[in-house]
């Protein structure tokens, strides 16, 4: 059983090709849909009351969502844009709305949950929930430059308490004031995660666990429309495989972070959640066997 | 058999590290010796009365020298700076000395070699060049931004006329005005070769030939200390491998691009030509196996 804890959100995003107003967001949402594939993911987040029923309705063909609570005020949302590039993203606007206040609580049968995902939340929250689960197999947190920057300690603190971080390049270079990515892998390890998982976009990921890396390369893409969410689908469709096969076996994570590469290549050939709410397990399959012979040598 | 067309240098080499000055260096000579431990190679180049014996005495421990020629003057002197994380560098100064009006000659018995390989030399050289060989194989030529900027018709035309390009990404770019790396490689086949090679640094390499993609990662690295020659090396050990198998084997090429990847982390290692100098083939073979073991899943 999986539970992802984290942001289900409003954003407005402007890509050279298309801006998307108000459209279903946020890293739980991303993360908890791409999970589904493999497991029945469990959320525990927040919306507002102007949270469009067509959302609620799209994320409820997904995902449990017993955790998700609407509160009274207006959905968190996120406004940024992309450079032609659609390699940096700028945030124009930030409002966190119900999500300033937001006191998680984790349901009484999701305690239960073997595989817990923790989103780029606050690293206090994400601390504090962590030691709300009492049977994990494999807990995975992400975190972002906004945290590193402001509580840097609550991160390394956060970092102690799960099995795994995923975070990508820059921030792991931010975090650990270190340029090269095996030095940085290793300094986060020595604060007491096991497995650590630098995603670098179009460049794939590196998964470090003792003292191996696992370099796997992106699934090699010529139509990229949107990167929004491709790290929270990475994410969410590695922790998701672990959870499917209740397993933490090494062969099982390295396979893992394969699907969490496939998952963020289908998150990125789409505008918004599209990329992972139109899929079928079979392409994700299909796409496996490709990957395996495009690596092949 | 492998003929290498390219520069020999003295180096100037600025890491945060250390400082090498007159280092042997030189773009064939990174490739030649990086290709020496899959194949007797062969080299046309210049070096001026200034070159010292030593230098000449590690070329001739690694390559056939019959193209190499003394001419009156100082030999090609680069001069080069890398910022903190070793991924910028800086040229602080060129002086083309005996390079500036080398008219290249293919020694008779060179010209019955089946793999060529073209450094980033002038194109309008490398594509005479080619045209004196004919028994080829296979040919690869690489170029640099700037060429790409000064001469771009000549690098297509160039382009045009061998079976395979190596690249850098950044490079490709340029030259292709496309973001996107496939696209990239997709402009550079239709153009005419078969083959593209973008080189990523520390991301490692994309092989492209008709609509498949073979990315390979780079070897993982703690300690680089010097960049200088890295994708030299890899195309030396690329072509290198090549002509010990003597094939064009789309497996061989997709291993050949494992054995470039290789040779480049060799070449980074240690300072100069020191990385691929002080080797054992056997160090290679390890290194392979270390890498096969590395990507599996």
């Amino acid at each position: 059983m999986l539970t992802v804890f984290g942001s289900v959100a409003l954003d407005t995003i402007r890509t050279p090709t298309k801006v998307l107003k108000n459209a279903l967001g946020g890293a739980a949402t991303f993360a908890a849909i791409s999970a589904s594939y493999f497991t029945k993911p469990r959320i525990i987040a927040v919306i507002g009351q102007d949270f469009p029923k067509s959302y609620y309705g799209i994320l409820n063909r997904f995902i449990d969502l017993k955790g998700l609570i609407r509160e009274n005020g207006k959905t968190f949302r996120y406004d940024g844009s992309y450079d032609e590039t659609l390699s940096h993203r700028t945030t124009n606007k930030t409002e966190l709305n119900v999500l300033g206040n937001f006191q998680p609580i984790v349901p009484e049968e999701y305690k239960k949950s073997e595989f817990v995902y923790l989103a780029n939340n606050d690293p206090v929250q994400n601390t504090k929930i962590i030691g709300e689960f009492d049977r994990i197999k494999s807990s995975m947190c992400d975190t972002i430059d906004f945290w590193i920057s402001t509580k840097r300690n609550d991160v390394i603190k956060m970092i102690q308490s799960v099995d795994s971080v995923v975070i990508n390049d820059e921030e792991a270079k931010l975090l650990t004031k270190t340029q090269n990515l095996i030095k940085c892998a290793k300094k986060i390890m020595e604060w007491g995660t096991k497995y650590v998982i630098i995603k670098k976009g179009e460049h794939g990921s590196l998964l470090f666990y003792e003292d191996v890396v696992f370099p796997s390369p992106a699934f090699s893409m010529e139509s990229i429309v949107d990167p929004t969410g491709a790290g929270d689908s990475f994410a969410g469709g590695m922790i998701g495989y672990l959870a499917s096969k209740n397993s933490t076996k090494i062969s099982i994570i390295r396979e893992a972070a394969v699907y969490g590469n496939i998952m963020g290549s289908f998150a990125v050939e789409k505008y918004g959640v599209d990329g992972i709410t139109k899929l079928k397990k079979s392409q994700i399959q299909k796409r496996f066997r490709q990957y395996k012979s495009m690596v092949r040598f």
